[in-house]
């Protein structure tokens, strides 16, 4: 007698989750009475199914202990696959290093301050707070612009930055980095050209691939992206965007100044450029520094922040200030990807601990450690012949040149290899010329492995 | 004398700042301290650049009291633009309606529970742990996959269906249709061609048309989409992914029976079609139903699912389970779109609420709540001529016919001039065909204005 299209079709199923690894030898098959009721057969269809397998001898059966994959089996199309453990250093090597790596492991490459450097003291008020909330806040959806009394006081913060503008013209989104990629979808078609800084923060680069952009780069100094190279490239490359930090730019930690500031602006209006100004370093500047969207009023320029590195990256949360016909597109396109904008809850928590009386003090704080730590981390970084570009005003990076013409991904390689996770200067550099150097966070230097991991690396690395 | 460089430009940022409307008429100036700062010019600049202004007629100041925007000024290429009151009832319609709409809105239309029918207690008790968590959970990104437990937790579910997959397969993202939007920018290019269920999910096409997608749709049976067309269309449109509801389709409430998930997978086998497999109201079901993604066991189908419709959609918090290889890809995506995955703040409110004693229980309740809703529902629409298409097995919808060819499209303006948000039938068809249906949310039934409005509109949309 021969199997009918139940038995096949079970069949067919063991036989395609041991072809994918789904099961691998060894595994236990799934129960006969929960197979049974997952396809639509009965228990005696799945009985027949998994005899005739193992007389194929594709499982095996224990008496007493049901059935067991055998194998092992190629598997199909997936051969190629692996593990990623020796990932290219390209602009994700960091993220994923830093992101996936164990608690214990020094990080001085990463993009965050130390947990106990965050405020969480606000925050863990926040929580509670949240668990007296309204049943509206900690089920619903919520409105598609975010909570208005978090729009409300962004709105204040930036009016104090003389950028005034209304709450409607503010959409809250799940991150800083989503806001970006919001954008990038409303304003790019595949094949576009993007200008970015050179150097310049690594995640532009992958979040702009990720849009099929092309992507050119202008030469960031001391004050900014150098103004003659960004008119020429203006002009040769007709970009649709330039992506920017302004206060306390990433990687160089450096300022843009107001001359240089209006001639971007004015270059940018000559040939019709929009601008994304990234500002998620701003809290963490001494005192105020141009910015693009107050000087042209959002007219052309797009504001965008989160609250990762001042207040909790955990709280996803950002945000985009925009002309109000871009900000109604943007959330048509936010609904179109996300159905929701923000948590709710996760406003509420960024309100609640924004507005806790320590969180003021707390930055003001976390400032103050912040120059020591720079001023600490430069000094320990110098007897290796690590020098910082230029010493920043604030926030937690250094740039530095490393000595003898190292290569920056060999000792990041080498340090990896030794437990340590650092940020080699190539992925933030669209030329990839900035091989010479590496970008500290002077949060993350304390660790006593640190200082000796990165001698013994730069020692691998040789001359 | 000339105004200098400066003056000039001060000037031109209060000129754009009025052009774009960022500054209407009446409003007030930046104070001259704030934007002298911001700009990064001297106090007296500013005075110079409002003086010159006010003798231009574009501001004029009060004594003792600054500076204000004069007006009106045509405000350039925005002409065009403004609040979209009358929008087209188009798939983002009902989103956007009820989203928006304020706490005392009736919405039948709407696809939630109210809040009251959430699990809240159990929401507040994962709100008040959330309070005493590590530091490291309140303050950092956490890994690219999202935390272990959630998905050890997610993993032993799909084992109870028949689908056994390590942690590692799983990925967590910001929700649900987070997670589908991975998956497009993962597998589709601009132009691919996408099939979807006809009556689908309407955002399924809001999503599809941001990535450039060709939609194309087969028809939706009460046993699952019709597998002859079905495979008509693998075979004329060769469509690179299939995206659908199993257990508990939206908008029908119908279920996959076991024959047609045999036949759809070999179709789709046969012409090398990915499934996505949206399982979002898996839970609201009283026995589990065929699923694509435990017959095939993710080698072609990807599983996608959230906790938005059962614990809360504040709470933002969706997953993918797919084949290792690709799970490995959508990592390097979101962290591009994203940076971090989901929030480890929200995972650990739902990893709290899930393990809490009360959740099954509540869930429980809701299902037979909601037995209740659909006999309840379907009792009141059926004096206006209402009726349900089939009576679904659990969910919260009914998916019914209007009487006498009634345009659901004008019933449901008519009913929101009302102020009652519906959901009408052809937002939900890519063919345009289901103009005389309406679905309704059982849930969102019982506002005493609901059953006069519907009545009123359907006799406005007359004949």
């Amino acid at each position: 007698m021969g199997e009918g299209p139940r038995t096949a079709a079970v069949m067919d199923t063991i036989r395609r989750r041991i072809g994918s690894r789904a099961l691998a030898p060894g595994d236990r098959l799934p129960s006969i009475r929960g197979l049974a009721a997952s396809l639509g057969v009965s228990p005696s269809t799945v009985v027949e199914a998994y005899d005739r397998l193992a007389a194929e001898g594709l499982v095996r059966s224990r008496p007493g202990s049901g059935f067991y994959a055998a194998g092992p089996v190629p598997p199909p199309g997936l051969a190629e696959i692996g593990p990623r453990l020796d990932r290219a250093v390209d602009p994700f090597w960091v993220s994923r290093q830093s992101l996936d790596a164990d608690a214990a492991t020094p990080k001085p490459g990463c993009g965050w301050l130390p947990a106990e450097w965050m405020p969480n003291a606000a925050l863990r008020r926040a929580a509670r707070g949240l668990a007296r909330a309204d049943d509206a806040v900690l089920s619903y959806y919520g409105g598609t612009r975010g909570p208005l009394a978090l729009r409300r006081l962004l709105a204040r913060g930036f009016a104090g930055e003389g950028l005034d503008i209304g709450p409607d013209r503010i959409l809250l989104t799940g991150s800083g980095t989503q806001a970006i990629d919001l954008i990038c979808r409303f304003l790019l078609r595949p094949g576009d050209t993007v200008l970015i800084d050179d150097p310049g923060y690594f995640n532009f680069q992958a979040l702009l691939r990720a849009h099929r952009a092309e992507i050119v780069g202008v030469p960031y100094t001391a004050s900014g992206p150098d103004p003659d190279r960004f008119a020429e490239v203006l002009a040769a490359h007709r970009p649709r965007l330039y992506l920017t930090n302004s206060a306390l730019h990433n990687p160089t930690g450096a300022t843009l100044s107001p001359a240089v500031a209006h001639r971007l602006l004015n270059a940018a209006a000559a040939h019709d450029v929009t601008i994304v100004e990234d500002d998620i370093f701003a809290e963490f500047e001494p005192e105020p520094s141009p910015r693009l969207a107050a000087l042209d009023g959002l007219a052309r320029v797009i504001r965008v922040g989160s609250f990762s590195k001042t207040l909790s990256a955990s709280v996803r949360c950002g945000y985009v200030a925009a002309r109000e016909d871009w900000i109604e597109a943007l959330v048509d396109l936010q609904v179109a990807t996300s159905f929701g904008g923000v948590s709710p809850v996760a406003a509420a928590l960024v309100l609640g601990a924004l507005g806790d009386g320590g969180y003021r003090r707390h930055l003001d704080a976390v400032r103050r450690r912040l120059a020591r730590a720079r001023r600490d981390a430069a000094a320990r970084l110098d007897p290796l012949g690590i020098r910082p570009w230029l010493m920043p005003r604030g926030g937690f990076y250094l740039w530095c040149r490393l000595p003898g013409g190292r290569d920056a991904a060999s000792v990041a390689r080498a340090a990896l290899r030794d437990g340590v996770v650092l940020a080699p200067g190539d992925v933030f550099s669209v030329s990839r010329t900035a091989g010479g150097f590496m970008r500290f966070n002077v949060a993350q230097m304390d660790d006593p492995r640190v200082v000796p991991v990165l001698e013994r690396a730069l020692a691998t690395a040789g001359d």
